[in-house]
């Protein structure tokens, strides 16, 4: 059954893109063209033991007796070489063998990839969308938190740890003093995120004086350490709004309120000053923004690319910076070619 | 003649690794083995024009008649997939297609690699050296620059502009006044070179108020702006120097003063800080340091881990920290491996 499926040409490469809150799901031919794409929810219950049950069961009925060929998963953790997972703690696991657990669900299919799954949206990105055309592209992932990928050559580096692509975790601002979920203080996370920009627009709020002082809590960050800032004098929607998100910051700046576009200018500048670092670090060919937060379009890019040339290390200045061209399918497209690219190597 | 020397087994690997005072050389044979290696002076007389084929005299003149299957070079400048160099600016050289200049000299070598210096000594240490046993490492060279190198899976990243490895410039301290060579201020390089680590000494004497006011001169840093500095009162033997460099630090650290300790310690909080981005970047398994100021050995790595530690994300805090095995001889090293993973897929 196994080298049947694998050496069938109309056989199926499946994907499945483990999130928080749904599972995204994906049938590909062998060339590469998805034929079918849902999802389901993530099952929270019992540490999230169904999570995987639930995928099979449904990779199972769309595929509909069509063999599968091979299967690539990417999930919210750190995966090792041995497909160990570690730290999925947003979907209940404890370290888990992947290979061992979805080869009991599913023993019929030959091939079977895993891994982290901002990286596989990197590899999607870089296969078959924005990246399309460059050899190496580092994917930002741009929501809740701040994640990423590396891609380079067709393949992701997912590091010794697991960590590449953890670039939430860059310290752009050693002099913080509130502490970052991860226990260290200066995180990129903290300024870039969903939660961070909003967290930035509160910082230039306190320091024109618009809230109390005991809103200066734990929650607040200390953006002044890192940037001189010159606060607008005219009056920002921002001071009277009950309560704002990441979209109501970037709508105000479009609209012209310059404290909104301050901070939106200030989140650029925070990630623009860690992308310098990853430039000197790998180098790569071009920048790939995905994630909830890249809906904000040209004006959070033109922000980033600002930022970037205000830090970037002169040999690398002219590196791209695009909005990821797949959205929320870039990961099941990288599962497909993560998949693809071992069933190759059989 | 070319076929005859690629599948010639008692044919030599060639290694050349160029750099500003001198050319190091080696002979290897089909199974890595060191033959013979030296050093010729470097050219710096009319651009620099001279070097390439005072290299390839002395490479054939060592060889003595027995063919040359493959040749590696290592320069000190960014060299891009079509093996031009740009930046090769400590050595005089104009932008220079390297392959086309090799070609006319040594038309009989089927086989000619190029790489940056430093990746070229990463691939070293991580194929034959201090990473032998590992699948990735990041080689850090300190000396009269800060420069690096990343290798994974048996091959050199380079990046999209031959900057990857560039970690001198991963900017540390973006609220510095003093501008780095390349222009921007707060390189890493200002900090953790072996000037670097003279002008921290002399940061902390101003602060200490040992030195007049008018030394505050453009070469002078301003690192507490990145840390709270507790300067130790009892005097220290750098107050009276003349003058001092890296290894003075060092020795006087080693022999116990205070202020020379802690510029040793600002030093490796420094390079922990860059090192602790690259580890969200890419991860690596090893990091490796070389160059000059690694002579410094246990004081200057129990340094670095101090502060890697201070700063590492918290799942790639156990990367291991090595001084390299290699020496001076990691570039000639990693040069065969590059030659020899070309002729691989010849």
């Amino acid at each position: 059954m196994e080298k049947q499926a694998l050496n069938n040409e109309n056989a199926y490469i499946a994907a499945a893109d483990i999130g928080g809150t749904s599972i995204k799901l994906g049938l590909f031919s062998r060339e590469h063209r998805l034929i079918a794409s849902w999802e389901i929810p993530t099952d929270p219950a019992e540490n999230g033991s169904n999570i995987l049950p639930d995928t099979a069961d449904s990779l199972l009925r769309h595929a509909a007796g069509v063999p599968i060929a091979g299967l690539g998963m990417g999930v919210p953790g750190a995966v090792d070489r041995q497909n160990t997972v570690r730290n999925c703690t947003n979907i209940g696991w404890d370290t888990t063998n992947l290979e061992n657990a979805v080869r009991a669900l599913l023993p019929d299919i030959p091939v079977l990839a895993f891994g982290n799954d901002a990286s596989v949206a990197a590899l999607g990105e870089l296969c078959f969308g924005a990246g399309r055309n460059y050899d190496s592209a580092y994917f930002i992932t741009l929501g809740t938190g701040v994640g990423g990928g590396y891609a380079s050559g067709g393949r992701v580096i997912s590091g010794a740890n697991g960590a590449a692509g953890e670039i939430g975790h860059i310290l752009i601002n050693p002099g913080e003093s509130t502490a970052c979920m991860c226990g260290r203080c200066g995180c990129l996370e903290q300024y870039a995120s969903a939660n961070g920009i909003v967290r930035l627009a509160h910082n230039l709020l306190r320091i024109k004086g618009c809230r109390p002082v005991e809103d200066d809590c734990p929650g607040d960050v200390h953006i002044e350490r890192l940037f001189d800032i010159d606060i607008p004098d005219d009056e920002s929607r921002l001071e009277h709004a009950e309560g704002f998100n990441s979209k109501d910051i970037f709508k105000l700046a479009d609209s012209g309120d310059r404290l909104a576009g301050l901070t939106v200018e200030l989140f650029g500048r925070c990630l623009g000053l860690a992308m310098s670092s990853i430039s000197c670090s790998v180098d790569p060919e071009v920048y790939i923004i995905g994630g909830g937060m890249s809906k904000a379009g040209k004006t959070l890019v033109n922000a980033v690319k600002r930022g970037y040339l205000s830090y970037a290390y002169p040999p690398s200045r002219d590196t791209e910076i695009l909005i990821s061209g797949l959205g929320n399918q870039a990961g099941i497209y990288g599962c497909a070619a993560m998949a693809d690219r071992l069933m190759s190597c059989k």
